[in-house]
């Protein structure tokens, strides 16, 4: 029971590793902060004072109730998805925690160095804080709690920490090279968070190798049901992740799209974790996950003109890949290329994704002047006439909202979108295998076999024999809040 | 563990029935969606460039947070309240999450066609999807996921499916005849989704005469505090369910009246526990259920000038109604009459329910235009007098909101609101029966005795017993995302 | 198995006495309602009449997503939080859900009374409801739910009961002459909720000396994930919380200083648990409750101008103050004074509360109308120039919003603000000794020692052996919705 100093050192220096990085790295959040950002003139009180306080108000009031949903989704539905392992729930909703808190520091920098490229300093060169950083900032963090997903109970607390630095970094530099500069649409960043966050995690986890088996990587009665709690808010707030960044009437489509296509999913997977599963039974694996592919896979399309029964269809589609994945495609990853893949990310956020970029690819191809009317340049803000054209000049005079854009065709604009799919997997694979390669690196540590999959790398565990049976005279309980007394 | 064709094949025609019914489901879905339903005007890309992006925002904006209140009460809070039984938490949050998918897209078909009708084809013969069509499919979910309850752990998924199916057919119509035809006040939808969701899943149970006792049928503790977090999100987001489709200060009223109405029922519904239970403990079955009974109760005149303090009533006399329902009712009608009620729907939903519509009946027929104002006609528009009565040009001259109604007494709409119970009892009782017995159809399966409140009869466990002691060398786990590589 | 009614009696007067207690306070509850409070303007149907339909929804529109946030951190998030022991899951989440409902009653009236007395009876001498007042009183529940962690598991259902009562009526008054006379900004209420509640519990706990350990006071591996769910709901909906009653920039303001605080405090808190506790492991008791700190740490000054970078830094100050005071500090004051701590408020809510109340006396103290502009004067009012001064009328002909304050200077609020932190501090640690005095009275009971953190006082609990093994001959099972059945 007893520690000596030395001992404490040799752990530290061990397993501790993550202490002094976790505090310099809040130190330099908190110095960046203070020189790089400002709040946004709606939160700004000197400002403020000059709009109306309705003004103000709506741009919070306007964005706060999906913000939320989306909030709960990262720390509740990404945290609670994966305590479904039997021992690894402490390990599972915390390090989701941790990991997903200091992405929302350092995805609010990452993101806004790359905004503030964009606007050419007309806003000065702070980064300005209002309630859309903190959305995207969310946003952000799902990318790295999806790669998390692939490597769940086979890294250590610090290898974690740094594969979120640096993916957050390349997949900030992604999203804004593929919003801005190839302007694709993708509402429900079905691309720039799903696929990225799915193929760079399985990569890290190709070069990671771990990938003998362990009997611990299994779920419990309880730790199935814990799971459920995640799987049900992911399926129920998946439209506000849609539609957070909407307005209007795309808004209120990407909501409806989302509901039918996450409806559909829902009933075709239980259909096919019934076929292909034994006995016809159902597998909690595919209800678990499965059941939210639908979500992904409407995600790009999700504001468009797909209608709910194309929403339905895409749904339906997600729910048959997804279950096939689990059942067919996981397993032989794991075989021939020992790709391990604890939470089977591929086939919740990986195929779905390209599903959602594919789908979004064709639609956005159909789309046409006649369906969308002049919204249509709003929607692929792109495909408006360049300045100056005779037809720039022709639409503005009935549609005063218009910028000029660069004239793309509908072929054209999907052609573009799937160049943002393409790009998204090359930049996603290569960061990914990089990242890999620098999580092997011995001073990031690595867990041994006996600590796979559980959570006494990280925790000291209740005794757990003594909560069915009367307390036994041997070792007294170790975990209470008054604990220390008896210690010290 | 080796399966032959032949085996699979036999499995298939016995308990794999349903997956070529949920198939060919989504099917129909998504073809009577593709011809019958089109985006409502706020949601269509086209249309909605002609109104000001604030109006369309509105509509969205208006319903969504309660709207998601209401989804997360369909989901988690009935999916989470069933998990009570110690061995059948997968299969209630599970088939709970699948019925409840089913039904979005089936009453969003079924209401939308009484709607139609309603409307004479004003609009065309297309469904207009938006917001509040998502709402009223979730409150459509609300009845059979109440019926569900009753008969929780008896049910093949089979039968559940075909439940949901004729359930929501018949609730569409009755909802629309009380609604539209007998012009009764149901903001928060106590008879028309309680009363009939109650009494249609008992009527179930009744034919279905699964009455024999299994030791399955208990809590563990575990489960029970699951269930707690179904109990406490219906709790709190109850308003939102009595308010969502009320609109200003009729939707402030619903709000208040229900938050008080579930703190008296809270209160009352613990004292009462205490009272009735062994050795004056508390009883979790109460806990879980009777403290909403009060968000029941207040359904109906939840928007309606009862004030706090009626509200107050309204929610003590639920709560002594439901817990001595279950203490001494419920077990009465078993021994009786062979009613079988697992979760008690009786005492949460029916008669609390029937509290609600008396309540309702009797607020209506004291409703004055001195209390309401003009507001009286908006509340209760059937009350509001004939068109071209020299009394509706009296009121139109101060009130241009107004439409002419039947020129109902308070009296009057109280006997209306009688007769919506009334017919709701009846149609629901009839369409049970009916219902139970298409149930005890051979085609549809019938769960054995030793399956009856079982996670075994639809689910692979996984082996407990590894969880709390040292992996011993027996077979190995199976549940696991990697899983089948091991089979295959 | 028999009970005759001579012991029910005994049962009853010895462990029943909160039954006549609950039923005697709805009562009560009840009357007062009826004759002191009428629906506010927006929520009445006579007046609502007379103002714009979207003026009676923005209030409740304005104010609903928000209340439901608040609505889940008190009975999701403390109810959870608390689940932790092992043994105690059904009273920690159901006298929770109790004890909340009593006080959203109770505070309604106490804290309406009093403001009551500040209107100087201009509305009548009638407590007027609307969507705020459901709000503070759901404010006011977290002071008594913050106390009840202080003494889990040692007192009866009825001293909580004696306790909120007391408690709340002390609370209205202190929080009342704290805003309304001393003028002391608090938006997150850290002093009137967080350093009341946790120093009233204290001392509480301290007079009722329950201070001998108990083997069952610890965690099991799935009583710390329910408690997750607490710690997560309570740390997403936080900025709800401190921005709930702010209106405008100021509110949009303590959206984001709460957001970057919380994950401030996140990363420090993990870095601080892994840096005391036993081989560098984390402790689930700091990431359950020391993550949490910078929601209270940051709440009386999370609408001031103090930058997401001085937010982020009082985060992590709270981390390191919470961590260690659990480590070190409670421990201590266990030992040293015997005041029990269970939930360790006073680390999650003493000490970051004082932690808060200084940033807020600073923040405040050296704020200026070259920061803040005109907006100085709705964020501080009392820093308003008296009526009729010259400054008065100068800043009244560029800001007509202005109201006549008292002059003060930034360091005058200053200490206004200490002198309100002084004040709670008092009235907290003075009545809470009495009221543990009172709860001491032979007629409110005392926990056993065996029962102490344990569910066998209140509840029959289920047979768990069952739940592994195969139903054994012995005892049946007990509790069941049918379980009645069988007894009579």
């Amino acid at each position: 029971m007893k520690t000596t100093s030395s001992m404490s050192m040799k752990h530290f220096l061990n397993h501790g590793r993550h202490i002094p990085l976790l505090f310099v790295l809040e130190i330099a959040f908190i110095l960046i902060f203070a020189f790089c950002t400002e709040y946004d003139d709606g939160a700004h009180s000197d400002r403020a004072f000059n709009v109306s306080s309705t003004d103000q108000e709506n741009r919070i009031q306007h964005y706060y109730a999906m913000f939320q949903d989306v909030h709960v989704m990262m720390f509740i539905g990404f945290g609670f998805l994966m305590t479904f392992l039997k021992r690894y729930g402490y390990s599972a909703v915390s390090l989701n925690f941790l990991i997903a808190a200091i992405v929302l520091q350092w995805a609010t920098l990452c993101q806004g160095f790359f905004h503030t490229l964009s606007s050419h300093g007309e806003h000065g060169t702070k980064i300005l804080i209002n309630i859309t950083n903190l959305l995207n900032a969310d946003f952000a963090s799902a990318t790295v709690l999806i790669s998390f997903g692939a490597v769940l109970g086979v890294t250590t607390p610090l290898q974690l920490i740094v594969m979120a630095l640096i993916e957050i970094a390349i997949f900030s530099g992604n999203e804004w090279y593929g919003l801005e500069v190839i302007q694709a649409s993708d509402v429900g960043a079905s691309m720039f968070v799903h696929i990225f966050g799915a193929y760079f995690g399985l990569m890290v986890s190709l070069v990671l190798k771990r990938d003998f088996t362990s009997e611990k990587e299994g779920a419990s009665y309880n730790s199935d049901i814990f799971a459920m709690i995640g799987t049900i808010f992911l399926w129920l707030f998946w439209p506000s992740f849609n539609s957070g960044l909407a307005e209007g009437d795309a808004q209120h489509r990407a909501v409806i799209n989302t509901y039918y296509s996450l409806a559909a999913c829902c009933i075709v997977s239980f259909a096919m974790s019934s076929l292909v599963s034994k006995e016809n039974k159902f597998d909690m694996v595919h209800i678990q996950n499965s059941t939210l592919a639908g979500g992904v896979a409407i995600g790009t399309a999700a504001d468009m003109m797909i209608h709910p029964f194309g929403a339905m269809i895409v749904g339906s589609i997600a729910g048959v890949v997804s279950v096939l994945g689990y059942r067919f495609l996981t397993p032989f990853l794991h075989r021939k290329f020992g790709i391990h893949d604890t939470c089977g990310v591929h086939n919740l956020h990986g195929l779905p994704g390209i599903v959602a970029a594919i789908v979004g690819a064709i639609t956005a191809a159909l789309a046409t002047e006649k369906e969308y009317n002049y919204s249509l340049y709003r929607q692929f803000p792109a495909r408006a006439p360049m300045a100056g054209t005779p037809e720039f000049e022709e639409i503005k005079s009935h549609f005063a909202g218009i910028h000029p854009g660069q004239g793309r065709t509908g072929a054209e604009q999907g052609g573009y979108q799937a160049a943002a799919m393409a790009m998204t997997l090359v930049v996603a694979i290569g960061g990914g295998l990089v990242t890999g390669m620098i999580l092997r690196l011995p001073i990031f540590g690595k867990v041994q076999k006996e600590h796979l999959f559980n959570d006494a790398l990280s925790w000291e565990l209740p005794d757990e024999e003594e909560e069915h049976h009367a307390p036994t005279n041997t070792e007294p309980m170790f975990r209470s809040h008054m604990q220390n007394e008896h210690k010290m």
